[in-house]
């Protein structure tokens, strides 16, 4: 059977619209969006319809295409202007994945230079950008795999999987390459509350693609280190510091003390596109902070006391001298540093 | 107002049966059952529409006395060890809490001497653990309010409060009384995955008091150390062994772990029915698992992959020297060990 990651997908270009699998409703319901104008796009990355850097980036690129086509078609003299303005709305629909921007810039480059009908430049720009993504993915794997040492378990947090990116994934890349070298016996899953990611994605992800995987609440993760058995922590990230600090999801910052703690190993796994050497350390990353209603209800039903506050920052940044191993597709860095991402960036 | 804490009960004796909240419904609804037999006890236990060390032990001892008027009704002169066997399914309700086996030991005292209708001298005797247990409680908000120090936020995990004992709270305590004396502004609640206990229980008994309480997802607990301003964590506990490790709540470990590394104190706050001396370390205490259900599905909806294993232990063991404080109802414990556990035990 074609594995998992090769069948599914969460971005798509698709008989000319873009096409999101709708991580909202997994693993319940499969069921894939047709976006044909950009602000719908704007609205699938805020509502998390797609999420997960990398693949906020590729959805952000093939927006612009949407844009374009649009704003040509209603003025083929000013239709960059107004382009410009679709761009500010898609890059402020999340503010800490520096993929989206990334992407964005990228789109930008083109539109500058070109002349005529813009749509079929932006969009093989668009799908440069998709396939690099996932040939990344790969070439990802098999560095992080490298890493791994003797056969043991992981544990990842949240989700960095085929659904999070291009395809195949960033830390599920290393762990699905790394499985498949023999390394990797089993994966303990963090739900990763409050969105569920690790419940409803990671697991979907690696049942389907036959790898042994553990379901736990985020609470558990120091007590299983206690135990022993776990060798790595692998994780995707979201942004990462000129420094090598990482933003990543909530609860990663939290694993990166336990796992030194117990000397358990830390992978951060993700394309030099998730680089921002415009940032100097982690204090500089914008947190979002989500809606309280994440954590004061669930499935629409209220769990927690009426008059109770909530502190619902999406994402944290773990200091990159907890970090162990950086794997980008340029190469490794092993306990990361302002000299060693410097170097990293200009391979 | 009267404060919430002398409001609502989570145990009571009230005509001639045990009444209990049922904590499996709150926040949404305030529900009492009646139970009239032990079976009902047992399974209320198990259950968890009565949940939290101290208030398991009080329900349990009501609990032998259901059992001592139904087995002397039938036989008069063989109702002991028809109650031995009442007992013993009590005990064996949850096997992590201790409070449960003492207080049960406590009845069993009881029996062994009496003469005639045991039923008021046992329902006095589940009355007497029931009132010391309050006692207990204030006692030790008194002694953990006076570590506080300086005026800040605290932490705390699961429930420990008047929902969780026979009144006022162990952790809830502490935190209730350092409230009132003006050392504690604010306090963080985690949700406590996967029962929600810090969401719907411990948010609503501290909005009901009017103390501020701000919710976070487990995750984020080392992100809220690292911004700085937790001065405490502030917990409760289900046993403890001699030498000061201390088995609670699934994800204290953890907590204890970030709080280590973030010059965080620790506090740990549990009547002396909570410490167990025939059991050397923490290594010993049984750690119940729970059903793969509670992180599987939420209200009754699958959330996760099926196909997907669970790892669900409730509790875990925080070692003792990870512990700042220990306070208990007969005195504080400043990093306790084996020594100054024996000595407070003797006290």
């Amino acid at each position: 059977m074609t594995p998992f990651h090769d069948r599914a997908h969460a971005v798509a270009w698709r008989k000319d619209a873009l096409e999101l699998l709708d991580q909202r409703r997994l693993p319940g319901t499969v069921i894939y969006r047709r976006l044909t104008a950009v602000g719908e796009v704007a609205e699938a990355i805020r509502s998390m319809v797609v999420r997960g850097a990398p693949a906020i980036g590729i959805a952000a690129a093939y927006g612009v295409v949407l844009a374009a086509r649009a704003r040509h078609a209603e003025n083929p003299h000013r239709w960059r202007e107004r382009v410009a303005a679709d761009l500010a709305m898609l890059a402020a629909a999340r503010p800490t994945a520096v993929n989206l921007v990334w992407a964005l810039r990228r789109m930008e480059g083109i539109i500058a230079e070109m002349e005529g009908d813009p749509v079929e430049r932006l969009l093989a720009q668009a799908w440069a950008i998709h396939q690099e993504d996932i040939a990344a993915n790969r070439r990802m794997g098999e560095l992080g795999a490298a890493l791994l040492g003797k056969r043991g378990a992981v544990l990842t947090h949240c989700n960095a999987g085929a659904l999070a990116t291009g395809g195949y994934g960033t830390a599920l890349g290393v762990i699905r390459r790394g499985h498949e070298a023999g390394l990797i016996e089993r994966v303990y899953a963090d739900e990763t509350r409050p969105w569920l990611q690790g419940a409803r994605l990671t697991a979907w992800e690696l049942v389907q693609d036959g790898i042994p995987v553990t379901l736990l609440a985020d609470g558990a993760a120091a007590a299983l280190m206690q135990r022993g058995g776990v060798r790595w922590v692998i994780v995707g990230a979201d942004r990462i510091a000129a420094n090598g600090d990482v933003a990543n999801k909530i609860g990663t910052y939290y694993l990166a003390v336990a796992a030194r703690y117990h000397g358990v190993r830390f992978m951060v796994v993700a394309p030099t596109s998730t680089v921002d050497m415009r940032i100097a350390s982690g204090a500089e990353i914008p947190i979002e902070q989500r809606a309280a209603e994440e954590l004061l209800t669930f499935g629409g039903q209220p769990v927690a006391a009426t008059g109770a506050e909530v502190w619902n920052p999406s994402f944290d940044v773990t200091p990159a001298a907890l970090v162990d191993a950086l794997v980008t597709e340029r190469g490794v860095a092993l306990a990361p540093d302002g000299e060693k991402m410097a170097r990293l960036m200009a391979a």
